[in-house]
């Protein structure tokens, strides 16, 4: 009988970290994408509306890779008030060779998180200034922390601003930050003074109203928004995409349904490439010190299949494979 | 932390038959879909082309279930010449109410079987004469024996008409039916012979050619067509279809795209009902004994979510539940 190995979260904690790696493999699962070496479906969406609920399911198997990754991501938006948290979820390792489930990531949106962040940092290495010292967060959650961490593996990061709409998360944000990456963090009390100061900026709010004007933006800014993924959710003004002299997605489609493309004219959109048409070299990325580059990010099953691989590799290390242990 | 239950097709193998509570939660699952008190996406699904593999999504929360599943199904068809069968999958079951995964049913295709095979009793039940006697089955394979068992749960089976391309496979299935159910099998050279003295006829085969042409049905037949479930895949001529008094099909979209209906004029499409309107009671079932119907089944994620639910009520007693030793 095939045995499925089942891996909970505080397992795939112990053995994986947001670092270098993490980031080139979904640099690795970009240029993929950008050698059109993806088969990539559209996400499917399962909705629970009497409980305020949905899964989204994302998967994607890259040619040439032995395994691939399935992943359910869950939203129940009524969680808090029992305690809970909303999101939920894990992803499912399936052998590219025969199909047989390997393992059950059950890592409650762990590594989406992860992936999340490393995009970004992916994002942030192709597109924004080489010497960027000062970031700029909106948001003060999970991704708050976890981009700018990524952010600190590819660029030197200095100098840290942040904004969001409760100053007491701010502050325990700045906290943080300050003890966990030795960064000092600047609370702002307006999106516009982080936007004005930074050299990255990176959105993360799950705002249905655009925090973010065109009109704020400095030459040299590079601005990666990952909040928006879903139809009602828009981080930037369409004036930000409009002055933008690089304009990328991670995928275009995505972007135009669930991202900030959305409420984009088609003029806009038409000039939009996606993020790994860059990473893979065959279109430029920042050409001057001076370009305003935007990246929007709404999340991609090649990263899940990558870092699914990935954490599998730690925890099922390739001699146990090799010699049947497993 | 919450801790996922992983349960491998031996223990679920173990709890579960074939039997008439599966086929009456089959039907609940139908009405609920006749009711609209589904929300069920389009399938999704992956290719591997390299390796000759897709992986099938499906999935379907009915409105007041405390839980629902999603189903990946593969089909690896390299996997014959290394001695592994083509089909695996597994069944993950989450909490309706918070998107808690709760349990993994690694069940390599099993309940998919079942299921399908519950579903085709569901169309006799509504369908057939309620003095079927003659089972004329098309096929030898797993459905081959599934169905039938499916049928004499809810007709008086007495005969079975079996045809296969494969004489050797058709006298193997002879064989196992008679020995296990006690029913005596005609092996037929020709699928006209089955259809031709059949009550019930179920072709389960994954046929990319027609093989039941129109001109053979005798009035009162009733036709299951479980076989075609991809773009490929054709059971039936397009005259069967329009020789129907009543054409029945388990999603309708579904069939236009993967079924019987992929081939027939909209003219046929447009008459064809949902086997949910009939068994929720919105629409009559057969009305005369002389009347054809045909019923052409794809396989809905309600099916799923029915048969993953009650499998994790006999692997996890309710008790336990309440009591909290699970």
């Amino acid at each position: 009988m095939t045995i499925i190995q089942l891996f909970h979260r505080s397992e795939i904690n112990n053995v994986v970290r947001l670092d270098k790696k993490v980031v080139d493999l979904v640099e690795e699962g970009f240029n993929a994408l950008g050698d059109n070496k993806v088969q990539m479906p559209p996400i499917m969406r399962i909705d629970v509306p009497e409980h305020n609920g949905e899964v989204d399911i994302k998967s994607a198997h890259i040619k040439g890779y032995d395994s691939f990754a399935i992943k359910l991501s869950s939203g129940f938006f009524n969680n808090p008030q029992i305690g809970l948290p909303s999101a939920n979820g894990l992803m499912i390792l399936l052998s590219a060779e025969t199909g047989r489930p390997m393992a059950i990531l059950a890592d409650q949106g762990l590594l989406t998180d992860l992936r999340t962040a490393a995009a970004g940092a992916v994002a942030a290495r192709h597109l924004s200034r080489q010497d960027s010292r000062t970031a700029g967060i909106i948001g003060t959650g999970a991704q708050a922390r976890l981009q700018l961490e990524a952010l600190s593996l590819v660029r030197p990061i200095e100098r840290v601003l942040v904004y969001g709409r409760d100053i007491k998360k701010a502050d325990a944000y700045k906290e943080d930050i300050e003890q966990r990456l030795s960064l000092p963090v600047e609370v702002c009390t307006h999106p516009q003074e982080v936007v004005g100061e930074s050299d990255i900026v990176v959105t993360t709010t799950p705002a249905s109203e655009p925090l973010i004007k065109g009109e704020w933006l400095r030459p040299g800014v590079h601005v990666t928004a990952m909040g928006s993924d879903a139809e009602h959710k828009q981080e930037l003004e369409t004036s930000v995409l409009e002055r933008a002299d690089q304009l990328i997605c991670d995928v275009k489609a995505q972007s135009v349904r669930l991202g900030e493309l959305r409420n984009c004219h088609q003029e806009t959109i038409n000039r939009a490439i996606e993020l790994g048409e860059i990473t893979s070299g065959g279109k430029p990325g920042r050409q001057s010190a001076d370009e305003i580059t935007i990246c929007d990010l709404t999340g991609t099953g090649v990263q899940d299949t990558v870092i699914a691989r990935h954490v599998y590799s730690l925890l099922v290390p390739q001699e146990e494979i090799i010699n049947g242990k497993s």
